[in-house]
């Protein structure tokens, strides 16, 4: 079972694919989808949307997760995220791929086993869950693996596809 | 010169297709896309963007607009209509189709020369506008009919391009 972790931003989209079996978890890449500041935001959504294919189709993977979004703070920046979390989504129904979105204390709570878990705790134990030497950069990169993680627990201990979007 | 206004949602989305020429508006088109409540999400922004696909392909504007998105209380619903939003303006800029946005109170200006125009006196001014017999249903095709005319006025009377998003 492959899962593609993503954590979508206009700016940076980090995607961190995992695969699991026989109870195992294994990495098998991690990277970041940037785009530049000084283009047209349509442009970098389209960006967004070619590049994410591309790895979607090179890796194919079973599922793809997210976290669940919520607004705050700076409601400008949230919409433009939320469109590129839009496109991604989109990017993966155009390949059949089931999309399943997890809370930050779900995420938390299945990479560390404490749902308050600070940011670099989590960070630390998806080095350690993954075997990697360091955490992953950018933070999106690592925020990615460990919403794939979360995925992997979630979907292959359960006969209930929990936090699947319908 | 074609401009299609949006009203971009992930349950109705409105459009409108206006023609302007020799500084007469007439209008080519105007409908919704719907989106069934019981299909899951992804789907549901992926019928949205094969739909526009087909009508942009169909009647191919030379520009796109919509109104700016703010976030008010809603915040479940708002993050969902961004999503939507997203993939609208991946979809224009797939074609080439440059993308453009205003205010509320722009569109209000424009379509009734009142930037506190009530829905209802915006709805009137449309149908006088482009000639209608009765007010456009649902309101988002309306609303979509409105913010075509505030870029028709926008884009045709400016040496610059106002409105457009960079």
């Amino acid at each position: 079972m492959r899962i593609i972790g993503i954590d979508p931003g206009y700016a940076i989209t980090g995607f961190g694919i995992v695969d699991f079996a026989s109870g195992k978890l294994t990495v098998s890449e991690y990277a970041a989808i940037t785009t530049n500041a000084g283009t047209p935001f349509p442009k970098r959504l389209a960006e967004i949307h070619d590049d994410l294919a591309f790895v979607l189709d090179k890796y194919r993977p079973d599922f793809m997760a997210a976290e669940r979004l919520f607004f705050t703070n700076n409601k400008t920046t949230g919409i433009e995220v939320a469109e590129a979390r839009g496109v991604v989504i989109l990017c993966a129904e155009q390949r059949g791929i089931p999309f399943y979105e997890y809370t930050p204390p779900q995420v938390k709570q299945a990479v560390t086993g404490y749902g308050n878990a600070t940011k670099r705790q989590v960070q630390e134990m998806v080095c350690r869950i993954l075997s990697l030497y360091e955490i992953p950069k950018p933070d999106d990169t690592a925020d990615a693996l460990a919403v794939a993680i979360c995925a992997a627990h979630s979907i292959g201990n359960s006969v209930f596809n929990t936090g699947k979007v319908n």
